[in-house]
């Protein structure tokens, strides 16, 4: 647990901006009285977080949103600290859905989510709360599609679509851990390669910019006409799947969609072809087919498995899931601190608007959204231009500039 | 004129979907029978755009956009073509407004105009059109207010807010292109340079990445705290240009607003520190205030004015108007290619449209967007993936994932 | 033992141009009836370096040279396939120097060091060998110094200068790697932060480059002109250490000297500071005046050590020692595979020509050199240019191009 | 003459350390007596080295180095401040050796050479001088050849070798002049095109990354293995010249061989293609041969060449000659700052060690090049670090580390 406490200490440190967060809620009790439940990665800054919600007056349950993903020292700590904890590392599916129950039996009035199963288990259960929150783009995609299909059952932030949570979180954040994920998982030198990163909105553009920052050649594969030229233009090569790979060193998926590699872009592969991802869940490479291709596997390192696809081999790291969570720490820190301010400021306000709210999926408002940027550059001592009156004028009066 | 007519024939070359759309123009004719009026830069690239709007029919009229950047041999080019050209390079502001008018008395039934001062002097003739389009952001900005306040007197095309203008124009464009103008007015080397960049929109993110890709560094001004955490994030230096004033070698400003560089900043600045504009007319920096403040000026070298302050000289280039155009040929070849293909495009849907749209600003239809990007790839020799029909499904069936 | 075996074999499918040399050495055994005693970082690359002189008939004897870095699974491995391994992680002094004694007492015929600490001990114990190869600049620049002062009693190949070793280890190998410690032990955001980068050569370079790519504000502290301004030109930031001590976040030394950061630039650090060498042993950073200017110290995480200077806390990676080794594997694979080919090419090059080796500190020949090259391109399936006859001849005769 | 002086005022400007040398050599007069032939290319940059040698005391003859690269405006201004110059741009052959001619007949006692034409010719003439000093990496290749053969016939500084020159003007020189050359000629978008860039030497690793930094794919061909690797980790694509012929939007040789492009990659480029020489002379490319596969040949815009192929349109930039210099000013001002300040102080080394010097080529003395770095730095107001007492010792006695 000493452990644990540690690492949520150092969490801290570079948490700045939800600090600040803490140090008010902790003043004006803004939670006073609710129960939060949170499906997250429980590591060292979900436990800031959580720690924020309690000092907020909240009562916090909390499990993990994947199995694979808990620090159990972090888990402990928490517990240590009297926060209903149910996490646990290398969780089986079913442990996974009961530690799930067991946040929604706690009878939570706001969730805090990351890939909504819990929503999606709260619906199942027809077990109402006042709002919750999401974390991720997919999760997001898929309460605006209940949305649409009016089965929403109650209010939802979208976190993921507040500007100090994607432009930052998806881009900076993945970019960085996706590459520390593959490092640490294979030692391997990324300079001269050929990554083929397969999607290139915000997640693979930040991992393609620092594949590149560590001066690797990137090929760029996409659906959309429109990124797929913005790629080209941003220097990096393009190309359809079925041709990246033949000639692919490392494969990172970040396409949010399944099956971005498949049996016929498996054949294709060079021998020694690693294969990663960083988009959600377990899908975009079609593991299965992996699998049924193959006579046998084994572990090399943490994290890299074998496949003997007699011919060749090939290396699936983290089993498909997100190499960066897996098999590095997840999102730096700092990036987290943005997201995770984000989060405690949806917390409060679905506590402050809750009889204004529909059942639709809403952006953070942007006043909010913009004060974790205010505190982010403040605890960066960085100072910024504010518009003059006549500037203002300038931008608004359409006379002007005849 | 052969040299005028040369650089047609060259920019052609480059202007592979627009050339495809001319192709398809000359066929269908789909603007036979239509005038056209336009205020654009005349050179040669919007040569090509003239004559692919004649091919589909047009008669068209045209004119500069500002008084300083018209390609006289390009214009005399046209004008042996037959077409009615009243630009000039280097006209007073008074030849400036009257080649305008001259332009509005064809009675154009379309218009294309950039930066909206055609279309402004319709309205202040009252003098209605079938509609029409703009090519920049600030023109855009101008016209929405002029939406909002109800005195919006016909339809207008957004050009500017088509994906494949902005995300591209802006960005690659204005980011080259500004280089190129001070690398050509002022033979300085970049690298070890600190280039203050004010605004980090699309224009300023171009100009910050292409001035770090010359071996400068970067410092970015803003107002915006999200715009400024990006840059931050990318690696630029962040402050506010009272101090950047002291520190930069070279200055551009692109936030399409007025008075970014005042006097109390030009007051801080280094002996010879180089002042650019790349974000719109002549205002950004006040030029007013800095006559007032020298005791003399002269000519170094082409669009290099050097203002004599007594204890120290400062370098205006191309007179405060934009770079890129003044001191260079104005954005690459490729990018116009995709925005006048996109203001091609525009004029055939307005031609038959005409009946069902409103006096408001619209967007370029998506539909059409995509035609220049797919296009654009395929003059590229560049194929992109296609989603499989399980794919399709997986990300619009929320029930997936869980 | 198997884990450390796999982790050898992982190690073997990356090291192609030592898996070729090796093919050859099985075949020809030139090492036959030879003794060599190594004092490298014992993990599972240097393995393939053992196991490929084993196999040119050889009889190998190894310690660790860092006493931090020793993998204890490969260790075994080692072990267990009948190497003399005296290595294991976390020895004391006293023990490391009882290992390269134990070594010693093999009586090695060839000596193959990094960092010269066993080639130091062979002189002080008067015990000779046919010939040496060094490993390390730093290695290299003591063993020339002792050629000066007539002081070397055997030769030594400074494989270290090796074009095929330092153009690539010291610049991609430990860009690289540093990061990638840094990243494991902090898990803090690189982006946007600023790093401080002690010392501009190969090393420096390469991990200011990297530290670019993750997103980093980059700043370089040197003491030769030269290199400072091609900092300069390179975009970095270039100031004394003391003015940088000021702002950065992370600093990172990579000097091969003493003291680079000391107490007068700890006084001036940010809270919150975090100090890592990448250089050479753990004397870059002044730890002792660190230790005196402190109240305490904890483990905050993994190689993250916070030292509490009451009105602020910095915090120390991997004890000051080589950060790439301590807190993450060490040199990408891929680079120490052309570094350990120089090492084996040399090894048997010793053997070869020990009558006519002088008590010299020589290069490693042009051509051995530019095999390993070689080798190395066409393991990445890349094809080069060749001169042509006219050409060969273009460049050595002068009277041309007049 | 009034705009060539201005221009020259200009470069003043920005040429900081030739400005502190020259006010000394104003005071001390150390080439009093002295008559200097100098072969350059004659625009300001290299008018303000005349201006600092006449200061110096000497008598001062010039002409161009390239019949294609003299600014008339700058030669008309030195001819108005009393200098015998004999460059005209635009001279034919014979009229381009006649003007070398009538810088011997001068007498020189000192010659200042780029390109060793009026070496070569002084050689041809039997003429002796005390010393030469020699620009670039060309000459000196051949001077050294000469050396060999023994038939070098005074001493010359190959001020090229200067670490101040070489490692900056070819690199950051070079890489941005020819970027700026082809963007004057072109008028091209660079991001997403396919820059071939031949050879891997300080030039070619300029262009790459500047080429890199505007956003285009980067191609390297290369016949050293060692430099075939380098370009690869630093993520460029690497192929022999048959290959990226058939890929390449815009070819760069950077060499100094010949007929590096030549018929059999002429006949596998795409239509389009964009051929510019950024490496020495007008010989990289083999222009006979393009000028045989030709029809016919127009001039599109200023030095663009459109060679007409029958099947395709080739294009050739500013003659197949240095196309930073003929389509752009050469290099920028800051980098011949320092190449022309190592030349001054050559002059005045030769002058003062006439006696002492061989018929040999020599490296200009080390603390030259250094007092030229250290001026730089400091006009930049840039300190750096110093070695403590310490750390020299640690650096220098071998016994440390032990």
């Amino acid at each position: 647990m000493e452990k644990g406490l540690r690492k949520i200490q150092w969490a801290e440190k570079h948490m700045k901006v939800l600090g600040r967060i803490r140090e008010e809620f902790r003043k004006e009790k803004p939670l006073e009285g609710y129960k939060i439940g949170m499906a997250l990665h429980v590591e060292a800054k979900t436990a800031v977080l959580v720690l924020t919600l309690r000092d907020a007056g909240a009562e916090v349950a909390i499990t993990g949103c994947n199995p694979m993903s808990t620090q159990d020292d972090v888990a402990d700590a928490l517990r240590d600290l009297g926060i209903a904890c149910f996490a646990k590392r290398g969780m089986s599916n079913e442990e996974y859905y009961k530690a799930l129950e067991a946040v929604a039996d706690t009878r939570p009035d706001i969730v805090i989510d990351d890939g909504a199963d819990l929503i999606f288990l709260l619906h199942s259960r027809k077990q109402k709360v006042i709002g919750a929150s999401e974390e991720t783009t997919t999760g997001v995609i898929r309460l605006k599609a209940m949305e649409r299909e009016g089965v929403l059952a109650f209010p939802v932030i979208a976190v993921n679509d507040a500007y100090t949570k994607y432009l930052f979180d998806n881009r900076y954040g993945t970019g960085q851990s996706a590459i520390d994920g593959i490092l640490r998982a294979t030692n391997m030198l990324l300079a001269g390669k050929t990554i083929v990163v397969a999607g290139y909105g915000w997640c693979g553009r930040g991992i393609a910019m620092r594949a590149r920052g560590m001066g690797a050649k990137v090929v760029v594969t996409e659906v959309d006409e429109i990124r797929a030229l913005e790629a080209l233009m941003d220097g990096f090569d393009v190309m359809p799947m079925e041709k990246a790979a033949r000639i692919g060193d490392i494969f990172i998926t970040a396409t949010g969609n399944r099956d971005v590699i498949r049996k016929e872009h498996l054949e294709l592969m060079k021998d020694g072809a690693v294969l990663a991802n960083a988009g959600h869940f377990n899908v975009e490479i079609a593991i299965p087919e992996l699998e049924n291709m193959s006579r046998g596997k084994r572990e090399m390192r943490d994290n890299v498995v074998e496949y003997d696809l007699g011919d060749k081999k090939l290396y699936l790291l983290a089993e498909g899931r997100l190499v960066n969570l897996v098999a590095a720490d997840g999102h730096p820190i700092e990036v987290m601190d943005m997201s995770f301010s984000d989060q405690a400021l949806a917390a409060k306000y679905i506590a402050e608007n809750a009889d204004k709210l529909e059942n639709k999926v809403y952006r953070l408002p942007d006043e909010l959204d913009r004060i974790v940027a205010r505190f982010k550059l403040e605890s960066m001592g960085v100072e910024i231009d504010r518009l003059t009156e006549e500037q203002i004028k300038y931008l608004t009066d359409w006379r002007y500039g005849t």
